[in-house]
């Protein structure tokens, strides 16, 4: 333990308010606190290692206070070698509420963990570029970098990243995968379509640019469940969905899965438009399990998807920062929860 | 200009393979790459004031990917004393496709201008308390930062930040003020519902925490406008938008304000169960303009905002920025266009 020499006067010698418009320093801090600058980062840092007295530690917040000083997250984490970010990108597509919630409750756990997130776009760069600007930031844990290869990964890891966890279909080399494989929201659709004997289901696919690495995928689950299937393109505007259901009608089409809630919404509106019964003659379904889905008559059927809880996902972030070896060669895991929600439009 | 040494050898003599899991840095890139760090640096760096041939910089980005080397943003910005970090605090409350749309193109148009946009939470962090977390990224700009006071401003801009932007109702000292003033969007609904014969409107208040700061505003713009308001607090949820559509009945409300289109689509599907005609018996506005509320029959009559252009600011933040001093008694600015959509429920 390191004894602090007290240079403690009543009075501050030197003039201590800086020059207006001038950062204030460390320096500045302990002139005013009578301290030395070992002090001030000792005290502001809490570092336990230093037994520092009470007055003293008051002195110098004090100081730093009427000084305004904030300490350099940057300085700080060149020299403790890391910092305590937790990267979550920004994502490219508009968020639902589901992840929205998500990421809400994400960001509390953390926080109580005492790190600190940030979210960081990945605009006009490809995955492994991308990993290279998040990797300028030193992150200790990244989470959820979509489209991202054993490269990124490595460049991350190199970097510093103690833990890099993928949400994504397949695993990725080098990070902890948790996955969320959006074919199985498919076949959970197609399951319960074929069941009321639907054996062609129309799967509304948004032409809206992102949204294809979640609507592949669960088109491709309608299929492996055995139905026969039809995509149909459709734009998140009205007069797109006239277009698909004046489709959905000539194609003679008994059932349609449309990619999530809201397009649900929109082609179930233009099929009543026309005339069409729901569910009589077309049977439809969403997924997202969105408030707006029960609001609608008939009610939406539709796929309800439950991601990780964010207090469990923060744990598992904690855990592999301690011990980042334990798991180095990590099972894959499924993360996302899929449940048929049953109503009234199919 | 600088005349940097050739130290280039066919065969790198030391090895270049780092220690696997150790951290490559800059002097591992200048022993593979052949040349001194202060030629990596000023090449990472693209700095403009040295002349570096052709080849050198190529083998210096060769090294550098090949070790995976990254250059560490913090000591970057302690070497230039400031960062192109801009901070973008993350909502506190679900975000909508309005202010989605608005963030993602604000991200665009900042980094085409070279800046790196970091949204950063605020979590169990009052106001001035954010701002201190805040300056501890040292961002050279802050937009949008809720609820933070003068003192707040202070510690950012002595941290260095050349810009901060507020976006609220009231302009706060130091920093540059766009103003978003949502009793407007109150007084729009109320002057459309008053031109009805309205005189006495229920306004639904969410029940959910933290969205006040929008509704009560917009509360006190329908009674400016000369209605007599009745507050109708609504959680989001059917069983309690049941009781508010009794109460509707009950007090005998000819006229809604929602907060939103999507509290006025809950609301509105509970009028129209307990057999309420609309807007016969009961007119029934929301906000935001959302789609869904086209797909509602009647079509939600509503209220348009408009927030600035992501590429507007964008170019703001950039003037600031490179001008700190020509804004620095900034006139605030109403930045929020606000449009009546009447349709068919009012």
């Amino acid at each position: 333990m390191v004894q602090i020499p007290k240079q403690h006067s009543a009075q501050p010698a030197a003039p201590h308010k800086s020059v207006p418009g001038a950062v204030p320093t460390s320096a500045d801090v302990a002139r005013l606190a009578g301290v030395s600058r070992a002090t001030v980062s000792y005290v502001l840092n809490n570092t336990s290692a230093v037994r520092i007295s009470e007055p003293t530690r008051r002195r110098v917040h004090e100081a730093a206070k009427e000084l305004g000083y904030v300490p350099h997250a940057a300085a700080r984490s060149l020299r403790a070698g890391h910092t305590r970010i937790v990267l979550v990108p920004t994502p490219d597509v508009p968020i639902g509420p589901l992840y929205s919630t998500f990421l809400n409750e994400l960001q509390w756990a953390l926080s109580r963990l005492d790190y600190t997130v940030v979210q960081y776009g990945r605009v006009g760069l490809s995955g492994d570029a991308a990993a290279r600007a998040w990797a300028e930031l030193r992150p200790v844990a990244v989470l959820g970098p979509v489209g991202m290869g054993a490269d990124g990964i490595a460049v991350l890891r190199r970097s510093g990243a103690r833990a890099v966890i993928t949400l994504g279909p397949e695993p990725v080399e080098g990070a902890h995968a948790l996955l969320t494989d959006h074919r199985h929201v498919g076949r959970v659709a197609a399951a319960h379509l074929l069941s009321r004997g639907h054996r062609r289901i129309g799967v509304v696919m948004p032409k809206e640019p992102g949204l294809d690495t979640f609507a592949v995928p669960r088109l491709e689950g309608v299929r492996e469940e055995g139905a026969e299937t039809v995509p149909l393109r459709l734009a998140y505007d009205e007069q797109d969905a006239a277009q698909v259901a004046a489709q959905v009608s000539e194609l003679g089409l008994g059932a349609v899965f449309a990619y999530n809630d809201e397009y649900a919404m929109l082609l179930m509106r233009a099929l009543q438009d026309a005339g069409v019964d729901i569910p009589g003659d077309v049977a439809v379904m969403g997924a997202d399990d969105l408030m707006l889905g029960r609001l609608l008559r008939p009610r939406l059927s539709t796929v309800r998807l439950d991601l990780p809880s964010g207090q469990e996902l923060a744990e598992l972030v904690d855990r592999l920062v301690r011990e980042p070896d334990q798991d180095a060669e990590p099972e894959p895991r499924e993360a996302l929860a899929v449940t048929l929600v049953a109503r009234e439009s199919a």
